[in-house]
């Protein structure tokens, strides 16, 4: 058996990127996984940002940092790898230190859209290394390594897109280590599935967000709110590359549920503007027993 | 100076209607005013729900039930009212029981929609009776008296709308009063106003929400949820008797905000279209910076 998959302890961690994803796991696998009573293991970090290595080493959360420039001496010692990078570096990522990867590791991503990531792997991948996709379902509209909490995947979904090379082991390794930190559900599906209904539950929301905040008339409505913009509207607090990058590599997809959605919104222009109450009434009846429906489905 | 105003102390509250919102406002005011060391006062409550009244009696939170047919009984004892019912029924309540208030009483209500019930006032209210529009800005997706909580008010924004006819120690009174049940900020404009404004921070969201939920393909789509769909979601589980009036009510102006929303969201349907990565960037950025500012508007 793989010494990645016969013990959690020991190993070597790697972090591609220490923002806010990349610096809650490596706190998360600090906390929930290493500073366990008899766990043993270390974690590495690279990341274009010096102040983020330095606070991180600070933190006691990585024993050492590496400038990008460094980062093949970094995977040539990680067992595991978290690269926690853009989806479209993720992937430049992989083709360019394709050969620094240690041989048997095990290397994973966050990319939020995976069709493209997925299917230009074989390209830009040894076989002696096990690439697990997965999509945590987390986040913050707070960006770097300084809003990064352990806590973030706590109760949250995990998407997990297992691909024919990955063996059980790893699977099987892998699935334990997202468990440990937190995650509560984890979801198994293939790229094509998943980039679908991201778009929906993810990426429309973001780009109805925008909307949203893009027509109201000016800053000070706020005075007039009652939580239900504002829920609606924080994801607004958006990271713009990022989703310029999602949006436009998901973009079929996006489409697709953007017509849905403006189909069911022109239902209700038309109940409104033809005075039609019974059909509003019913409308919005349905929409709560789904919406009730959704909040019951909480275990798999 | 009137009694009411001159102390808050020794005043009979009625409420008509003890749902969420009354029941809410009812608990709030005993623990919030009347528990208070010093105080004296007492609390009626009248509601269709015989269940409602006997639960509450046994919370200690009010001392007598009526049913509506004996609203007038409490009418005549209570110093203070607040009415919380639909807008349609509020303003149909007052035409019905104009000659049953007390005296020198302050009424107040809870309606969403301000326009046509503060227009139809002076047909249906007596001179002695002062009557204050107010609209709190909380809630719950769940119904009932078994729902209310004394504390959904906390650090909310309160609407008020002061009418030419209320005095000033009234006034003074009421805002005294929100205050002490938790709301922590009062904004006082007109009907027309809050009915615009309205529209949008509250309606708009709430049709956006609905027409998210009718556009899922299926209940199990929150598997792959984050958060985002949840939070722009969670106000779809609606009142749908409550929102059709509302909607219906302030058709002309959700109309109004809904074809700007629209527009915006073509606006990002367009760079999403035509691949124009950098127009969608500038406007998630424009986006992030007008979201970011709102969050900085917690004073007037």
């Amino acid at each position: 058996m793989n010494p990645v998959a016969e013990h959690a302890s020991g190993l070597i961690y790697g972090f591609v990127g220490l923002g806010l994803m990349g610096g809650s796991f490596a706190k998360a696998v600090r906390t929930q996984i290493l500073n366990q009573p008899g766990s043993r293991g270390d974690i590495l970090a690279c990341d274009a940002r010096p102040d983020s290595l330095r606070q991180s080493e600070q933190d006691g959360i990585i024993s050492e940092g590496f400038p990008p420039d460094k980062a093949g001496d970094m995977l040539s010692r990680c067992d595991v790898v978290f690269i926690c990078l853009y989806p479209r570096a993720t992937l430049e990522f992989l083709q360019l230190y394709r050969d620094a990867f240690k041989s048997g590791s095990v290397v994973t991503d966050i990319s939020g859209v995976k069709t493209e990531l997925l299917s230009s792997l074989p390209d830009c991948l040894r076989k002696d290394v096990d690439f697990i996709s997965g999509h945590p379902m987390a986040g913050s509209e707070k960006e770097g390594y300084s809003h990064a909490s352990a806590s973030i995947f706590t109760g949250r979904n995990y998407i997990l897109m297992p691909r024919a090379e990955n063996t059980p082991e790893h699977l099987e390794f892998f699935k334990n280590l997202v468990t440990s930190i937190g995650f509560r559900r984890i979801i198994e599906t293939d790229a094509v599935i998943h980039d679908h209904k991201i778009a929906f539950t993810s990426q429309l929301c973001h780009v109805i967000a925008a909307a949203l905040v893009d027509s109201a008339e000016d800053t000070g409505i706020t005075a007039f709110g009652g939580g239900s913009f504002e829920d609606l509207t924080r994801i607004a607090m958006i990271n713009a590359p990022l989703w310029t990058e999602l949006f436009f590599a998901n973009r079929k997809e996006l489409l697709y549920h953007l017509d849905s959605f403006e189909q069911s919104l022109q239902q209700l222009r038309d109940c409104l503007e033809n005075g039609d109450r019974d059909k509003m009434q019913q409308f919005l009846e349905q929409v709560r027993i789904k919406r009730t429906d959704m909040s019951r489905i909480e275990q798999p």
